[in-house]
């Protein structure tokens, strides 16, 4: 098989610019290796930034987000038993906390792909990266995870595979260097049927541990707390969960979780990785393939669709023109925003969590910058527009 | 001997507090260990907030400063070898940085003190703060060093006799909670006799570690070298000083580094630290006797007169009409800005230095908020606002 831009991996970055590149006329064939219904049921991100948003619009996938997603003007910070309102839209002149979860994202753009007679071979096996630095670099895979193998000739090869995919492994080790933070501590995310019990995220800084508040659709809620390094899911009965939930985020100023049936539980790690460079010869990573933020500012998914526009543009100039100048600066222009993001998010996991080797000058230096943040129009004005997303070119 | 007020300290906190109190009718004493010639011979801090400019011109004591002060609109950040302003004055709606050696302020006090009849005793010894639980605590000090012991009955005693003065210490222990934060390097300071190279401050970040430019008249300059934790003054002749600001600071956008006689030199270690409570009966302590801070922010001397701005409302209101409320909230009111205050000055520190133990990702964290901050409004108002100071009440 032959196409122009080979993707790897239909998450949000491998789909955004296949259809990216299928608006500009350029084609693409996208692998994966779970399955549709797989890549459509898992429950992940779901805040997008003002530019996702008003590019899935103008790019005509936005319908059903416009008419299901929810948008929030604002988010509560709660420490010290009260909470504190940032009202983003206000800060940022207009925009919008846009609550949207990351599957159903995945759901339009593989509608939309496969409506424009656009390729998705899921279930894929094996994949390999060859050529590389080559003018026809090749992707390798089995077909249905152990059929034949299978060759795709590309032009370019787009690396959205996520953290462990076989991508950016295929970058030399010798031309990599990569940025890396573990964080101490895990997050707990479950998903529960109930009502929600805030109209906005609620992000508390409690001396139990941070807990987050935020939602999925009006019956699901996804709720979030801090847990230690080496704690497993088996430590966390449903009671449990809601009783320390319940803790963390009713003090005294009467706000009441409603709580629900949990229907998923599981334990993430928090880590800020970086890969520099984000291309090597003719391939091409994006999105968590190169970089991983702490979900504290979440920035995961509005990363990864930044990447795949700056990419989709260098493509666009090399199939119009010739010119290969947007594709060279390609690393430098995403690690601009990538740096920055990860400062965002760096910063906001430091400000909300509670740390073992705090010292307590230091967890003053915390509480200080929650009351500033708060209080501050140009300190809240920063959270906000980093939250709801600096545009493209800041 | 007795006053109203005994103070214990000629610094810009004690005779501040002593010509508000004044103003107000209320009478103070204050002592002092050091001869006037000391106190208006030692160059120390020079960065008014413009809190501080307005106060000393509303209150008669500004005619010099306004004359002899230099009036800057402006910082730049130096990093990446480029030199980047940020408009402060423009920020913050006409706020001024103000350059104003902290001699030359106390010179003014003193002068205003003595002008109006008030007691400077200066060159004690053998300071000792008793019966501070009872409504007429005691001062006693030898004259002269090691003179006669004399003793004065006060109504309150204000401590603002610095870090290392007997004020504190006379708190008990058990109800001090005390914070600290030591910073792991040297500020090497020198005062040299030279043009100056700039119109305005520079702070910078460079891979051999921190370097600010500053002034103290137009022909004095106050430069800084951060250096190792453990080193000394006799490690740094003048050509060694010279050649690593030259080093730090000339990268390539043509910024001379103008050369001088060096007439002064110190290294001072950056400390964090704050006692709570700033009270303990008829003890209030004030500036740098109840907090310090890392001279990155420029805040020591501003702290202190915001201290003992509130104190003298409290005094105000108590001899006025008998209440204590403002007197008893004293902590809690200089509190919440010295933590602000403590904050800002640890977050210009940590973006600024280099630290021996940071890792390569926290290095990049470094550039990435000095590349928001001199790239982001918001950001660069949040910093303004805080270099300029914040309105007493924020």
């Amino acid at each position: 098989m032959r196409t122009q831009v080979g993707i790897i991996g239909a998450g949000p970055a491998g789909l955004m610019l296949s259809h990216l590149l299928h608006l500009q006329g350029i084609e693409s064939v996208i692998i994966e290796k779970r399955t549709r219904e797989e890549i459509e049921g898992t429950i992940k991100a779901g805040v997008l930034e003002q530019g996702v948003v008003d590019l899935m619009k103008e790019t005509g996938v936005g319908e059903r987000l416009m008419r299901e997603g929810q948008f929030h003007k604002g988010i509560e910070l709660r420490f010290n038993g009260k909470g504190h309102r940032i009202d983003m839209h206000e800060l940022t002149g207009g925009k919008y906390v846009t609550v949207y979860a990351q599957h159903e994202v995945i759901k339009d753009l593989v509608e939309a792909r496969l409506k424009a007679g656009g390729e998705i071979i899921f279930n894929v096996g094996d994949v390999s990266l060859h050529d590389l630095d080559t003018n026809s670099p090749k992707i390798r895979y089995r077909k249905d995870k152990n059929g034949d193998l299978q060759e795709i000739d590309c032009d370019f090869i787009v690396g959205a595979d996520g953290f462990h995919g076989p991508s950016r492994p295929s970058i030399p080790a010798s031309v990599r260097k990569e940025y890396q933070k573990i964080y101490p501590f895990g997050w707990l995310g479950i998903l529960a049927e109930a009502p929600q019990s805030s109209a906005e995220l609620i992000y508390a800084n409690h001396e139990r541990g941070f807990a987050l508040v935020s939602t999925r659709t009006p019956e699901i809620q996804r709720l979030y707390l801090q847990v230690d390094l080496n704690d497993t899911i088996a430590n966390w009965s449903d009671d449990r969960i809601w009783s320390e939930l319940h803790a963390r985020l009713e003090t005294h100023d009467g706000f009441k979780l409603i709580e629900g049936t949990i229907f998923e539980k599981d334990i993430v790690w928090p880590r800020s990785y970086i890969c520099d460079p984000m291309q090597y010869g003719r391939l091409f990573i994006a999105g968590d393939a190169a970089h991983t933020v702490p979900p504290t500012g979440a920035k995961g998914l509005n990363l990864a669709v930044a990447d795949v526009q700056v990419l989709s543009r260098g493509l666009d100039a090399f199939y119009k023109s010739g010119k290969t100048d947007l594709l060279e600066r390609y690393t430098e222009t995403c690690l601009r925003r990538v740096w920055n993001s990860e400062r965002f998010s760096w910063y906001m996991t430091s400000m909300l969590h509670r740390f073992h080797d705090t010292t307590p000058f230091e967890q003053q230096m915390q509480l200080a910058e929650l009351n500033y943040v708060t209080s501050s129009r140009a300190a809240a004005t920063s959270l906000s527009e980093n939250y709801v997303g600096l545009p493209m070119e800041w």
